[in-house]
Order: structure tokens, then C-alpha cells, then sequence
């Protein structure tokens, strides 16, 4: 059954995360959520009511007994989040409640909404486009000021709107090109090769820049990823603490809200730096000794940042320079952090500046707040304006470079005698991949593989 | 601060579960409430809208940087669940988003709400009772259909008018006692004896039915706690796992409603069976031989039903005679259960009908559903109407122990020469007492203990 098809059936789920709260959010959407909800609904003819008013009253079951006290809220289509009839029933928190309300209106005609469905019937239906869909995921996964600010400005509009534009454009193009193909015999030009150039680098320079902006986006959005390392017994899992146990006494700040445990990730102005593989550090303190230094260096490098932590009680400045020549190999951003800073005297300090450490005292804590501004430093992601548009999404970032490739054609095919059939199927591969972003283009596979990540009631 | 002058500010809280959802409701209530959310809201302006509606629009946050895009419900003062002004944002369901928000609205004068605040805003306001306010942390507490009901029966009334009825015709003997005080000299009699004897007769017996519900209301809310027990090997454990797998297929049914898994309990007709410290049943099966006899005694003995399996192979008939008669002087009821019924011959299977016992195949699972009939019939909850009031809370019966003795002094003091002051103090206790469980009398402290164990948001 294609995706078109399904989209008739009405579909009911819960909306709000299952566990224990005050209050739970059951969502209906389609051509009968209106009439399932007002069949065990008691209190106002709920057809007869207009869109975004609420209504109290009780939820009902067979045997007229009631299953619940509720506030209905009613969104009539087109004036809903999926463009159809919306009807959100605000219950108690309850499971059994939870359980018997959705069963219920299962029994009445409703069926259970798969993961996503709601959201993929808001882009079917002319809501939104698919990339702004794939953005309303990555809103509810964001935990951090930055990937929060680049998901809901995809989700927003987002680069959607210029690559319609430039889509557009190709548009027009593409049909001058398959009309000089009925004319093949006549050897005339309807596209303007000149234009067609023109336009072919005005595009590709936006992809460019957002081929670019995803190495940014992607930290943002996932985090970057950080080893401490040094040699055994140097602090590292104070160090980690000390990071880690400021980051939880901010985030338990607000009751209620986060009661899971954010778990070796810290924040630093809306970055979210993620320490990996931090479990050995703290069981055994032994990291590169016992696991061998090859599968340290291997930890390493998939780190974007590594944060190198030395005891100045146990190594001297020449000791410390052939350990950060060691570094240098690795090409990937470090900070020197020289741990004990309380027991060094003024010329010990001095004698480390040519390495260009931050000092550290992972004990008291003092000097941490450097080491968070050099951790910002070095990934040079202090001035980035999350505002920007920037691309966060592999499959996005796949389908620009897929466009790219196409339009490379394109131009050399303008350049060199290539026939209009060709340039004419270089032009429509560029506008398949750029369509398959907003998804202007779209296969029930795609559709499928991408609202199956959602959580359901999403 | 006591909470009447705690009750002028405005609370903000989460009103749905933490963790990962579609979407979270934030729920502000007080006299700010719709000041503080037309803030930092764009669209309408939410000042001048009606009650029970919604807009959709954006929280922005001091630099005008939008946080998400929401719907907001309006409630305004009394129609509302705490009868002040209540707004609930309806928001994507991150973390960072909900903590983004909240963090906004305390900013701008909302406090965060302490666990029950908006309920017990209700109960203060007169929107219910105390005895009702109690219901709701049951009704979301409740997991089976017994208990639900018993808790949505009490919030929506449950024995409060009834009580509240008598409670008023006492007050009135109250009065006129307290009358005959002020005339004590000439020994007049305002309260006509034989009336007040009548009436305290007639709360008496409404009470005698209450506290006399509360062990089976108990049950109800609670589940009945069962303990499976019989010989090492016999095949405790594969039991066990045969009644709870059953019900974890059942449960896990409605995608998204039931992830965490529910643990050792199983739901016959709506009526929930706890099984009693079934983790030495799996770990070990030797529940008898290793911890003692003694010790599965006192085990049992917390039971309110015994399932005493017996393997057939092992135990003939005379054995497992000595084993019922052992059972029989616990005095608490018990279902004798013989497993391996696929491995017995028709004359062993009637051999030990005079024991009255259920043949199962706990490996096969035939057998069962008998099993479930059985426990059903020995717990006699059978055939009760779970719209019946009935008290479930140990406050509520506690005070009905205490109302029942101030009334039997004051039936003692009518047919005895006691003088009026007397009785007028036995009559005011029992008024206290009464009143303690709608909350017309109430202290800072019954209310901190009760509201405390509510959860945040509600």
C-alpha cells in the first residue's frame, strides 16, 4: 500500500512521552478524527465546534462507563499541524488510561499511528517540505543551544526556499533543452547557453557554501567529540569529573526536567563537547599503558579535539616537548592542559609557556574556566552564527554533492560539443538530487526510511 | 510562608512526563499567567483572547531569538483546573526547548511549582475537595482497571457529599450543645437527645460501611499480593514466567503507550496480582531448603493468597495431603496448584480431586486461564461493583477510625449522665476528624504531606 493510500485512515497516538507525569497528550488525525473523538466523547457536540477551542468533558467506553476526565483540544483542517482534522485529547497521566483511551478510539474506527506518521502526512499534504520535516526530528533530539538554533532554522524554511528558486530556474532550462530536442533537426538554441551557464555557477555556489557549512552543522548538531589523554595517573578522571559534575549541578538546576542523567557531554555557550570513551578512564586510570599506545592514538583520531593532560610532578618541560611533537602527528586540534598548577612555582609556569598550555588545578577546579574558552578555541566555533543556514543532515549533504557532480557535467557539456540530449539529462539528474532535499522528488522508500526514525505521535 | 500567602504567585511547571515525546505541555497558573506567557509570545495577543482557545505562534527569549514554535491554551480564571488563570505551552518535545522555556517564564515572575502546587491550588480555590485531590495522584497512579476506577470514582465525588451532608447535620447538634453552655445554669436542652442519638447512629453506620470497604478498596488500588510457593524444582519458576510473559505480549500491544516494563505483576479482569519477592523464585528455586522453612512462613504470611504448586512426579497424594493441612493453619486462602497435568494419567489426575486443587502445565501453559478463574474466585473480588465508593486511602480510613470513636463517646455520653460540655467536645472531635478528609478542616502540614507526594506539574 503506497504512503497516498494510507494517508485516508485516521490515525491516533500518544503524542507525550509514556511514564509517569500529570498530564498525557493523545493525538487523532484524518477525515474521522472528529466524528471517532465526538462518538465517546460526553459533553458539547464536538462536530459542531470550531477550530483551536477546547473542551472539557468525559471519555466514555462501551459500556458508557468513564475512562477519564479530558480536555479536548479541536483543530479543524485545513488548520492543523498534518493539514487534516486534528483532535488532541489532554488526559491523566495514567497508563491504564493512556492504554484504554487509545484502544478505544482504535475500536472506533482509529488505527495506531506509525512512527513519524503524523508529521510525514504534514508533508504530504503540503505543510511542510521534507527537509523541514527531517528538522522537527532533529529539534526534539536537540539538547544544546546550537543544535537546537540550526534545527529550527531548517525546520523554519531553512535553504528550502533558494534551492526552490534555483530549482526553479534549472526548471525552466531543462524544458528550453527538451524542446531544442523535438527541434533536433533544425539545430536551433532555445536555451541561451550563456544564462544557462550563469545560472549552473550561481548554483553551485550555494551548494558550495552548504557542502561547506556541514562540517560546522554537523558538530553543532551531534556534538564534537573529545579524548582526554595522558599517561597514567596524570588526573584525567578528576579532570572529567570536574568538568562532568559542574555540567550536572546546572542542568538538575530546574526539577522536573531532566531527571535522566546527561551522561559525558559538556556545555560549553551552547556547544556540546562529547568526552569518548571516558569509561576506561575512570575505571582503570591506565588508559595507554594497558590498552597499548597504538589503540590510544586509534581513540585519538576519531576525536575532533583532544584535551592531552600532563603532571608537571612527573614530567619535566623535555619530557612534556616529545609527548607534544607526538601530538603535532596527529593533525587534530589539542589543548595542553598541565594539571597541579597550586604546586608549581612562578619560573615552573614560565618554563611551560613555549608549549602554550592552559594550567589547571583538576582538584580545586581552578583554571577550568580557561580550559572551556580554549576548548571553544580550538574548534573555532566561537563566532559561528547559528542563524546561518547551514546543512546538518548526511542526506542532505549527499544529495548537494550528488547535484554538484551533475552540474559539473552540465558546464563542461556547455564548453565542449556535447549534444543537447546529454546536457538535457545532466540538467535533470541535478534536478533530481536537488529536489530529493525538500523532497519535491521522494520515493515511499525514501519517505519510509526517513519518518521511521521519528518517535511515534511525532 | 503559609500556603494561603503562597498562593499569589504564578507556577510554571512541565506538565508531562520528562524524556523523549512528540511534544511536552508547560503549564503556568496564577494571576501573571497570561501576562508572563503574552511576554514573550508572538502572534496575538493572548491578553485579549477567550477562554478555551489556542494560538499558535513563537516563544522568543530576551534577544528576541525564537525558542520554538508552540501552541498556547488559555484558561482564564475561574474556568480552569486550579481555578485561577492557566495557560498550557504546547511545545516540541526536547529537553533543551522545555528547559529553555521554563527557565524564560521564571525570568519574567512565574516560580517553579512544587510537586501537587496546581492541585492543591484547586483544593485551596474550592475547585475540589481534599478527599478528591487525593484521587487524582491515584488516578494517575492507576494501573489496572480496578484501581482506576475506584480513584476516578472518588475525584468525582466519591463519599465526599455524603459526608459532607452529615458533617453539617452534626455541626448543627454542635450548636445548639455549645447553646445549652451558654444556659448551662438552667438546664435546658437546645439538641433534642433522641435526634442527635439518631443521627449518630445513622453517620455511624455510613462509616461502619466505609472503613468496612477499605480492605477490599485497598486490594484494589493496590493489587493483591500473592506469593507462589512449594517445593524446590517444582516449577515455581517457569510458572511465573508463564503468568507474567502472557502479560507482558498483552501490554506491550499498543506501540509507545508501555516501554517500561511491568515488573511481576499480571491483570486478571481488571484486578491486579502482585507476586511477592518473586526474585529468589528465578535466581535460585530454592525457596523452601535454602532460607528455611521459617522463613517462606513469614513470607506467605504477607500474602493475601498463597498459589502452592506441587509436582506430581515428586509428591503423591498422602505427601502433598501433609503439605494442604501445613497450608490450611496459615488461615489465608490458597489455590493448590499441580503441575505436569500433560504427564498424568487420567486415575492420578482424579486421585487427587478431594484436595480440590487446578491441574496446569506450567511448560505447555494449559491450565492457566484455569489458574486465573481460580485466583479470582479466592480473593472474592469477583463480583464487586467497582463504581461503588469505596476507601482506598489509609488518611481517609484512619480518620473514620478516629470519627467512629468520638461518636461511640457520644452515643455513651447521650445515654449516660454526662454533661453537656463533654459531649460537646466528643461531637467536636468527631466533626474534626470528619472534616479532616474533605479538607474543611485541614492544617500546613496534612497539606505539605499530601501534596509533596504528588508528582511536579499536576
Amino acid at each position: 500500500m503506497s504512503m497516498q493510500a494510507e494517508k485516508t485512515d485516521t490515525i491516533v497516538a500518544l503524542a507525550t512521552p509514556s511514564g509517569s507525569g500529570a498530564i498525557a497528550v493523545i493525538r487523532l488525525s484524518g477525515p474521522e478524527a472528529l466524528t471517532i473523538i465526538n462518538g465517546v466523547f460526553k459533553g458539547k457536540d464536538l462536530t459542531k465546534q470550531a477550530s483551536h477551542t477546547i473542551h472539557f468533558g468525559t471519555i466514555r467506553d462501551d459500556d458508557n462507563r468513564i475512562l477519564d476526565e479530558v480536555l479536548v483540544s479541536l483543530f479543524i483542517a485545513p488548520h492543523s499541524y498534518t493539514k487534516e482534522h486534528v483532535v488532541e485529547v489532554s488526559t491523566h497521566g495514567s497508563k491504564y488510561i493512556i492504554e484504554s483511551i487509545i484502544k478505544l478510539l482504535i475500536k472506533r474506527g482509529a488505527r495506531a499511528a506509525k512512527a513519524g506518521e503524523f508529521t510525514l502526512r504534514a508533508f504530504l499534504n503540503g505543510g511542510m517540505d521534507l527537509s523541514q520535516a527531517e528538522a522537527v526530528a532533529d529539534l526534539i533530539a536537540s539538547n544544546s543551544a546550537a543544535s537546537h538554533q540550526v534545527a529550527l532554522t531548517q525546520m523554519r524554511g531553512g535553504f528550502s526556499t533558494e534551492l526552490k528558486v534555483l530549482r526553479e530556474q534549472l526548471i525552466h532550462f531543462a524544458s528550453m533543452i527538451e524542446l531544442e530536442l523535438d527541434f533536433s533537426e533544425e539545430d536551433v538554441e532555445f536555451a541561451n547557453r550563456e544564462q544557462l551557464k550563469s545560472l549552473t555557477l550561481q548554483i553551485s555556489k550555494v551548494l558550495h557554501k552548504l557542502i561547506q557549512s556541514f562540517e560546522q552543522g554537523n558538530v553543532l548538531k551531534n556534538g564534537v567529540p573529545v579524548v582526554i589523554a595522558g599517561k597514567p595517573n596524570v588526573g584525567k578522571s578528576t579532570l572529567l569529573n570536574a568538568l562532568l559534575n559542574e555540567e550536572r549541578a546546572i542542568v538538575s538546576d530546574i526539577a522536573g526536567t531532566t531527571r535522566d542523567t546527561i551522561e559525558d557531554e559538556i556545555n560549553i555557550q551552547g556547544i556540546t563537547f562529547r568526552f569518548i570513551d571516558t569509561a576506561g578512564i575512570r575505571d582503570t586510570e591506565d588508559l595507554i599503558e594497558s590498552k597499548g599506545v597504538e589503540r590510544t592514538r586509534e581513540k585519538m583520531k576519531q576525536a575532533r579535539l583532544i584535551i592531552y593532560l600532563i603532571d608537571p610532578l612527573v614530567d619535566a618541560f623535555e619530557e612534556v616537548s616529545i609527548q607534544v611533537a607526538d601530538l603535532l602527528l596527529l593533525r587534530i586540534p589539542f589543548v595542553l592542559l598541565i594539571n597541579k598548577k597550586d604546586l608549581l612555582s612562578t619560573a615552573q609556569l614560565a618554563s611551560y609557556e613555549p608549549l602554550n598550555p592552559v594550567f589547571i588545578s583538576a582538584k580545586n577546579g581552578a583554571g577550568v574556566e580557561e580550559l572551556k574558552e580554549e576548548l571553544l578555541n580550538q574548534v573555532s566555533l566561537r563566532n559561528i552564527n547559528v542563524d546561518d543556514v547551514m546543512v546538518t543532515n548526511i542526506r542532505h549533504v549527499e544529495a548537494l554533492r550528488k547535484t554538484q557532480e551533475a552540474l559539473d557535467k552540465v558546464l563542461y557539456g556547455i564548453d565542449n560539443p556535447i549534444t543537447s540530449d546529454f546536457l538535457a539529462i545532466d540538467i535533470r539528474q541535478a534536478l533530481y538530487h536537488l529536489g530529493s532535499i525538500t523532497g519535491q522528488v521522494s520515493t515511499d522508500d525514501l519517505l519510509e526510511n526517513i519518518f521511521s526514525k521519528f518517535c511515534i505521535g511525532k
